[in-house]
């Protein structure tokens, strides 16, 4: 049997074993929120296109404008007005002024825009200026957003909102993005019944092959439920034979702990090596992953408590490795307001939720047994003891990663 | 004209005047995921249903363990097997123990488990403990979990993983969740081309209605576009009209400054209050929220960056207040690497990226024009300069709050 990992060496081998897939399509911007750039995006213009002013106004040479009060106003030459989309290419002589609205362009000569609260309207081609500007006040400069050449979001982006204006700002209205992973869920259990039907005494609902299914959406995955099967060794490699030809992932809860009707390693270990058996972690310690291709065959616990940890932490790295997804996760910094103890050679992982009180955050860990996934629901995020600590007192300053 | 409020009675105003619609759809659990409850959901029945090992082991009363030791083992009489998903409901006697496995029911009369590592088989029926167990050890008792008519998760939660592990095990499939609000986004702006053209000398591509879309549909709302319309009061009363009867929310972007053409606020009036023009911040000052029965009309500003966050902080309150979804944002404290400036009497809001060092973690501001959304594709978050400080120095500690 292969020795139990750390997690941090369990984040290393899903970083070396798995890499991004080929597989990519192409989506229109306005359905590619959530996904995943599989190609650099680079800017092949100039945003904005040309000078443009920020506020509404009179663009004028600021030097004119240089010593006026509202006593003593710099008059300026009104020479036309420049309207909103209309091509205007006449320089600004010395003296003079244009009136420009709030995104016009900036006439060529002027160096910046007084904004009309700042002016007054002395004849129809005279303007009074009042306050002086400096050179590039109320500007924004032709290629302020991007240039030529410039890279805007490099491939591996979980792509925002904000990426796509700046995309459609950009005229880009294809994105090739990363296919959504398919990850395949199995249960089994012989305990286990259909969540529509009221357990027997002994029998548990089918909890995994729906929270595992939120956990793989919420990733960025397509989830595809294989439902449960009872813990029979040939009823479960034929279940496995279909989810890996038609899966990029397949997730099998329960059967991996060192029972007696333990057959998913085995199982896992007949389609390619074996990577790991066991994680130092509580909970979540009878984890398995094989690796089948560039395909990641995950044994997860039963419990859907540990089962939820694992997911969230472990199969959301290999999706990421799948969808080549570049960037770390941020945490909250947060004031512990009981102890939590550690456990001999195991990672501890603990939901905990947070408070705000005189400027402090703060972190209360929410009581939860192994199994049970409802102490998440109470949770905010999960802090992380390691292993070779001595615990968190009460007071400690702890990471917390949000749910 | 109505006086411009501050971002605090801005939120106070979208609470005050809008509340979750009485719109609600039943949507299967598999489904749920980032939906918001419109319903308490209690539990009906004691999960777990019965009293389980959370090991493979041996089911004892642990006063028969106590005082044991590797050299001195308690030999306990193994009287029974209990198997997953089997009934059982014989009574364990006194000096007894029955083999369980992980989640199999422990039957009455034991009170802990005592883990199959600190055990030694001693013959067919007779089971050696070397390692005494404290009662519950090992044990997860029935209603641990929940107990029935347990609040599970209040209306207005916006659903998780965790909470459809949740209402799995209680056997609950479907549930009633607020239908997502269309909003519908109109830009307006005599410089606009379609994203898929060239624009000429002062024209610029329609980059909000991908922008606000993209900001909508991550907010949990059906976007519903109606393209860009000239600054023309009559076009705009039309497209207007449509869309209010469409939608329940709607976004207009541009002609919203205090511009010779400004229509928006006039239209927005003529379907009921105008509840305020303009808002004390930086970038977004020229926003204009109108009510019309319970639907928002929003006028927004032309500038994708500041319409972004306006978007990102007003826009996102409304739809909160449309589905009734509960809950606070949290934030990430950093210090600051270099100084914020504030700005006479408006609240500044600025992108900023995280960085972690010697583990502290840092937030450096990154540079922007009112009128860019790029600068937030390279920011973790954004922070919020007060209007009545004097700007964050170097150094300040500050809330960030993640995109």
């Amino acid at each position: 049997m292969l020795s139990v990992k750390t997690p941090d060496e369990v984040l290393m081998i899903i970083e070396k074993e798995f890499s991004a897939s080929d597989l990519c399509e192409e989506v229109d911007i306005s359905e590619a929120s959530g996904r995943i750039l599989a190609e650099d995006v680079k800017s092949s213009e100039y945003v904005p296109g040309f000078d443009r002013s920020s506020v509404d106004g009179f663009a004028i040479r600021a030097k004119d404008s240089f010593g006026c009060t509202e006593s003593i106003p710099a008059i300026l030459k009104l020479t036309a007005e420049v309207e909103m989309g209309k091509e205007y290419t006449d320089a600004l002589p010395k003296g003079c002024c244009v009136s420009v609205p709030t995104g016009g362009k900036v006439p060529e000569g002027a160096d910046s825009v007084v904004m009309i609260e700042y002016t007054e309207r002395y004849s129809k081609d005279e303007v009074a200026v009042i306050k002086p500007v400096a050179p590039g006040e109320n500007m924004v400069y032709k290629g302020d957003e991007c240039i030529p050449g410039q890279l805007i979001a490099p491939k591996g982006t979980l792509i925002k909102a904000q990426h796509i204006g700046v995309f459609a700002s950009l005229g880009i209205n294809k994105l090739t993005v990363a296919k959504r992973p398919v990850a395949g869920i199995i249960s089994i259990g012989d305990e286990l019944v259909p969540i529509n039907e009221t357990p027997s005494d002994g029998q548990v609902r089918d909890v995994n092959s729906y929270l595992l299914s939120a956990i793989c959406k919420e990733a960025g995955c397509i989830p595809r439920t294989y439902g449960f099967v009872k813990d029979n060794e040939e009823l479960i490699r034929e279940l496995l034979k279909t989810a890996i030809s038609e899966c990029d992932l397949v997730l099998i809860s329960g059967g991996s702990s060192v029972g007696q009707k333990d057959a998913t390693a085995k199982l896992i270990e007949e389609w390619g090596p074996l990577l790991f058996h066991g994680i130092a972690m509580k909970p979540g310690k009878p984890t398995i992953l094989g690796k089948c291709g560039n395909k990641a065959l995950v044994g997860l616990p039963g419990h859907p408590g540990a089962s939820f940890f694992v997911s969230k932490i472990f199969v959301k790295a290999i999706i990421d490795r799948l969808t080549g997804r570049k960037g770390s996760e941020h945490f909250v910094t947060a004031v512990l307001t009981e102890a939590v103890p550690a456990n001999q050679g195991r990672t501890v992982y603990t939901g905990v939720s947070l408070e705000y009180s005189n400027g402090k955050t703060y972190a209360g860990p929410v009581q939860s047994k192994s199994g049970l996934v409802g102490s998440f629901t109470r949770s905010d995020g999960y802090i992380c003891v390691p292993r070779d600590c001595e615990g968190f007192g009460k007071g400690t300053e702890v990471k917390v990663y949000l749910f």
